[in-house]
């Protein structure tokens, strides 16, 4: 089994962790959260998204939150659906933007009243923006593995959105799986074909948990040769505007598991099952995460006498 | 990403998934669940075990079961801890039994109190319980890949285990994943050098998804070559005697994995479905299945208006 030696994981619970819990958090309890995940050695955040308040009232203080973690050493990236996003994220000083869209039309309408024709329009757009402004451009295709109004989305419109937007040169691409329907092969099969057709491009990738395969699909990437992921601190998440969604990979889960085969990852496992625990007091109910609750692989036991 | 075509997926509801649950069930009960397995295309099924009543009483209708499902077509497999258990299990009319004992002799002494070298020597009286009978000789390996008092398992100590079990010709070994601490680097690499030094050894894997990798380790178990899985209903189980132990991984998830891959397993998943939610009601608790709360990968929702 081929593998890295080392990879990056990316935690987004400060923006799709948290975008479907009732309790909103302060910007000071965000900060706690982002400073926890800081110090156990994570180094790229997605602290927030630059959305309409009103669709999504969770992320409101993102631009206060970016205020608070500017001078913080670690890359912070913020969720953008538009234009206006991505020139508030801009204002806010933000030094890379997340534009976020779905490679299903019928989920894209739903999240961001975009179809996907418009928002591969508004892309260039935001690349201009950044371009101006002197932001870092990231690209997020949601629903790459499938949708949950049209199932299954197509290899071949996959293709053609990345070949749409490859050069524009983002930084990074990320496949997310909205709603938690891929499975390995796919992963492994889809990814093997981008890097054959786009070699230039660093992908990322980002899957929801939702079918017990969140795991199995990372080390499908892993095995593709994909040494970057997306996961949330708890196993929080899931897109508000997509039925069935829930929670990402989480991250203590994804770092353990990395651990326990070789892999580094940079981060300290212990530092951050501590932010989770404090995670779990913050939010106020159960977290996913199973090494949160069974311990690490080498925990052992007293022998009953 | 190579794959096999079939899989074969063995319920263990009626023995390791029930283990750790406090209600008691009848044999009216379990012989609706397995009438259920059965119906869904489930052909191999762990339906108790011999073991002392006072220990797991959960077993103890094990024998009054099977007189129940013997004339039912599909392969009954019942659990022995000893010489005792084997000849009971043949007292019963039971076709085919497994005798587990733990790669850990810490553990192996607080699950079936012996030495692990105790169980080397038992397992060849059972062999010949089996010859003498026309039993069928199944051979698990308990804490294959980590035990929860001593911690890893060194490999040299698994391949010493199977040199003293192999020239006895069990229908099948089982490497054991008793509480969940295997990853997938692990099991593909133990299972490349078992299946190098033991090229007639029939391997089945048994995970529990104590850290939520039991998936990942399916998948890395079916790169290795290995197409028998264990897996219990509802993800049910756990061994009694190891402290921190969990369910196995869920026969809904694993079949539905499976099938999201185009393998084949010959069940069906909506009949599985139906009967998992029937196992709620008799269980009286919610179970970790992912499938049976989210759907299957394909459910598509109605687009809001």
């Amino acid at each position: 089994m081929q593998l890295p030696a080392y990879v990056q994981v990316n935690d987004v619970l400060l923006r799709d962790g948290l975008q479907l819990e009732e309790k909103l958090l302060t910007v000071e309890e965000k900060l706690e959260l982002a400073e926890g995940l800081m110090l156990a050695g994570v180094t790229s955040l997605e602290f927030g998204s630059f959305v309409h308040p009103k669709l999504v009232p969770q992320m409101a203080n993102s631009g206060e939150l970016f205020s608070r973690l500017k001078d913080s050493p670690a890359d912070f990236v913020a969720l953008v659906p538009n234009v206006k996003g991505a020139e508030n994220a801009s204002e806010a000083g933000v030094p890379r933007v997340n534009v976020v869209f779905s490679a299903s039309n019928t989920h894209n309408l739903q999240n961001i009243r975009q179809t996907t024709e418009e928002s591969l329009e508004n892309v260039k757009k935001i690349k201009a923006i950044c371009d101006a402004r002197g932001m870092k451009l990231d690209i997020s295709i949601a629903t790459s593995f499938g949708c949950p109004f049209e199932g299954r989305v197509p290899e071949e419109r996959i293709f053609s959105i990345i070949a749409s937007i490859a050069p524009l040169e983002p930084h990074v691409i990320t496949l997310a799986d909205t709603t938690g329907v891929a499975n390995p092969k796919q992963v492994y099969d889809l990814v093997n074909k981008l890097q054959e057709k786009f070699p230039h491009v660093k992908w990322n990738l980002h899957f929801h948990d939702t079918r017990g395969m969140g795991l199995a699909n990372i080390l499908a990437g892993l095995q593709a040769g994909v040494t970057s992921f997306d996961a949330s601190l708890g196993g929080l998440g899931g897109c508000p505007f997509a039925p069935g969604a829930t929670g990402n990979v989480s991250t203590e889960d994804v770092v353990h598991m990395f651990h326990s085969m070789g892999i580094e990852t940079g981060i300290d496992l212990d530092k951050l099952l501590e932010t989770s625990k404090r995670l779990k007091d913050i939010i106020g109910h159960e977290l996913s995460s199973s090494v949160l609750k069974a311990g690490k692989y080498d925990r052992k036991y007293p022998v009953p006498s």
